[in-house]
């Protein structure tokens, strides 16, 4: 019982540098390949699954479903589904997951327009190696 | 010619939903496991590998070599070899890398600090899978 109590009062920090903390499993289900892309979609607006299956080129629906569920199990997406014929099921972002999503849309920004000075970087390393 | 005058011209932008698009590839190695822990403490001062394989917990030292190498040749890391005996290997950010890092330390920050809450969800939707 006071122990219960005393895990109650402390809140629990993570360490990503600890190799035994959950920090790092949570932050691979975030940047999991599939996952950044449906959270920077989600981050504007709610859509179905088919709307996401379509945008995210080549994602299988088998990938989405999974991505989906464990964002779900993390807390950072909500599933509802619609009692329409045949039943139409769409994603949005919780609270907790829209407080998130922006962190991994900035990373993603930056990414798609620093592309190029990195392809050229890669490209550059590359010959370097060959000719060495 | 004129098409390499062209594609001079016209900047790459990556577009993260396209299949083809290296955007996806440069943002799969920046999240990788150990790559987003070498960044963020990177951001912080230059490190000897000795240092960095003694801070991230339970990294061998072959694949904190080969996520240094990949980082390397993404123009984020730059390593730097002093003729001592044996001789020390230094790493720190390149400008590009100094710019890019700050996106994952907020994504890292983020998650270290609402852990608690992620883990009550996880825990939550666990119990809720098992009673159904």
């Amino acid at each position: 019982m006071a122990k219960s109590k005393r895990a109650k009062i402390e809140p629990i920090v993570g360490n990503l540098y600890a190799a035994p903390c959950p920090t790092r499993t949570v932050l691979g289900h975030i940047t999991a390949r599939w996952s950044m892309l449906i959270l920077v979609l989600l981050l504007e607006r709610k859509r179905r699954f088919s709307e996401l299956a379509r945008m995210i080129g080549g994602v299988s629906e088998k990938m989405l479903a999974q991505s989906l569920r464990s964002l779900e199990e993390d807390g950072f997406v909500q599933r509802t589904v619609y009692p329409t014929k045949p039943p139409s099921v769409e994603y949005c972002l919780t609270p907790l997951g829209a407080e998130m999503a922006p962190h991994v849309r900035s990373l993603t920004k930056w990414v798609e327009q620093n592309l190029e000075t990195v392809l050229a970087h890669r490209e550059g390393s590359g010959r370097a190696r060959r000719a060495s």
